[in-house]
């Protein structure tokens, strides 16, 4: 097994291909100018799902490839990771989140200037409610966590196939994005939105507006809650 | 092998995660001012296959995952599965159904009340036939059935590639969707139209109109003669 | 190894399969009032390669799921199939579509009646060129039906992922439908155009105009060199 | 191990194949009349992927199946493949997608012609920046490529699920392309660029306009760039 530096370095590398594969499908989706832009729903949550299957095969080996901070404490919490190894691999995740968004300002660095909405820029790097009720937004991010470290779990235990792990996976992060992404734009994962929200907050991108901090503890307090309630579910289940 | 009752208790967490991100997927398409709305059929198809996959995924091991009630029955009718388990097999499966539903309702808690038309809310939960023709309804239901169970019982047969038979069953159920879901939303299984159907009658949705009782009986009676027509017809060919 | 009859009767099974998903999602993407109308390229090339998927989960293991003549002819001409079984394999083929296309009239019975234009309808059984130019439809299909059978040919020769063999070659249809689809509609197989044409001129398809006999021996006879041409270059590289 | 030649021969077909469906679908997309026209970013960066894996297929066993100067270069860099084929390896994947460029033009012959836009004809063969901007041309290149690399490597190295690889890396293009596309078209590989350029200004393609040759040599060059630091920051962190 890989030291605990080495598993910290996997989640920030990982963490980091994650956000600027991710957060780069909204940039070429959104931008003007860009190639992909009115790509659509489709292409924004096979994108998202892929570069989670990425990440697995980057760091699976190493570190399991959490790249969540609410999975990391979920596991933690069920007794699969240690609790020494939490507070290092949730700082390895905030900060591949956040090198990764600012990989994805310089790839689009010249199609800032060309677009006008900052709210639209914002949502390059980190999440917004469509409809602003904290209570729903809350239980949305709940209950799409809930089924993302359920999914995992059930999958990683799953033995009949297991070489289909990492795209597994991936594809239960492109289902949970279609079917329950509508109402928040999914965060399921507090430093894939803490991370790009404290990038687009430091980096000088032509034309931002401000980085919606009275919302940004939604997307981090509500996935943790959804990801105990789906490890503990799921040992209740299966364990 | 799982005791009977763990294997209620799959089937009912199965076709629960299935309709949560099946009925989800519709939701987010449909639904006013939903990131997802617009998504499209080729979304929409995919969703519900990748449901189908992370179901399989969770009660594969346990109860095979069948999620159906047709599939189920025509199992038995076959002797692949002991007519002894089939009314617990089915109550989990509608009463899973009916669990799914209702997370869909509250993960779009938001977005119920600023979209009016009655018909689309209902469309979310369960199917309705673009025309109202019942012989060609039922026929259509029929003949969708009988592909999902040939083709799910061919890929459970097939040893050339074991550990692909998770996805297998998945990319039919895509491909049922996009190739004969046209007609009718494609039911396929009467637990994921009854069991949502009966929620939106007990659920407090906002502005929702009737529950179309009159057609219920179509994707519950047809989905079970196409599936015993695909399983009987299997069995001919490679029993 | 499988008896020829049975081998014929998977034949006539599985493309039998094909023809209904591959001729279905044409149909519900042109028909009027389906719910897939409009559906789009994406939805037909991704359907028509999980079509071949699934023919290939059933017919696989007994006859090799060929599902079209001029793989059939082309693989007997390079040595891999038995020229005694090929016209019993090309009969079943055409026999198969011809059924697969009955039951897709079946599955949207109460669509042909509000869809006016006779030459979608034709469209949903059989080929026809974006542009008539027979030289040039020609080369299309020669060249789309060569980069199926070098590509089939060099998946099924790939010990390096054996179990992903029957995946590997849907997504090969997948690619060669969107990406030299366009100019013809991508015939490639014979049985998949002739079937569904006879089809088309025996059912009593409600509103339907001629079956268009003049282009029909175009999607016969390219494929079959496109095929040739195929077989005997991977051959030459890698036999 | 196969010989060079045979090696060279496999690049040659592989890349190609991999042009013959990549700028297909591109071709398909663009061109008037071409029933796929309009099919979008979804479906572009599908077949690209998808064509990546077909190419996989064919010379994986043989030559690795690089199809992809700047990864040759890079690999050489990094000690994975002998100096001594770089320069056959390279020459080989110029020509064959050169040859993939001429299929690509033959396929579409009828519709050349009743397109008007020579730039439009061109992006079918090459690569164009959707704003002209050097230093960011050349970033989002360096990105795109860095990215592909890191990935394709971490790919190869994973032993967790081995038979993946081809599929694997084919999904690795898939999300490169959706996410880091949009501003310059994705070259991410000299061949793919250089070699369609070449074959379109010699081909007497009905109504083309310049090659935009001022343009080339980024597409050539940065791509190298990319691929180099991705292989050494691979090798930094887990060789």
């Amino acid at each position: 097994m890989a030291t605990p530096m080495s598993q910290y370095l996997s989640e920030f590398i990982a963490t980091g291909m994650l956000i600027l594969l991710g957060n780069g499908v909204v940039a070429g989706a959104l931008l003007n100018k860009s190639k992909a832009q009115g790509a659509g729903w489709g292409v924004i949550t096979a994108a998202w799902g892929l570069a989670v299957l990425i990440g697995i095969y980057i760091a699976g080996p190493t570190s399991g490839a959490i790249m969540n901070p609410a999975l990391t404490i979920a596991l933690a919490a069920i007794g699969k990771l240690s609790w020494a190894v939490v507070p290092g691999f949730v700082l390895a995740q905030i900060a591949g989140a956040f090198a990764g968004a600012t990989l994805v300002w310089l790839a689009y660095l010249a199609h800032w200037r060309v677009s006008d909405d900052p709210a639209l820029k914002l949502a390059i790097f980190c999440t917004a409610p469509a409809i602003r009720d904290t209570k729903a937004n809350v239980l949305t991010e709940v209950i799409g966590t809930f089924a993302l470290t359920f999914g995992a779990l059930a999958i990683g235990a799953n033995t009949l196939a297991p070489g289909m792990g990492p795209l597994g996976v991936g594809l239960l992060v492109v289902v949970v994005g279609m079917s329950l992404g509508g109402p928040t734009g999914y965060a399921i994962n507090p430093a894939r939105d803490l991370g790009p929200r404290i990038a687009h907050a430091l980096l000088p991108i032509a034309g931002k507006g401000g980085s919606d901090w009275a919302y940004a503890w939604v997307p981090v307090v509500a996935p943790i809650v959804g990801a105990l309630i789906g490890a503990f579910a799921f040992q209740a289940a299966y364990g």
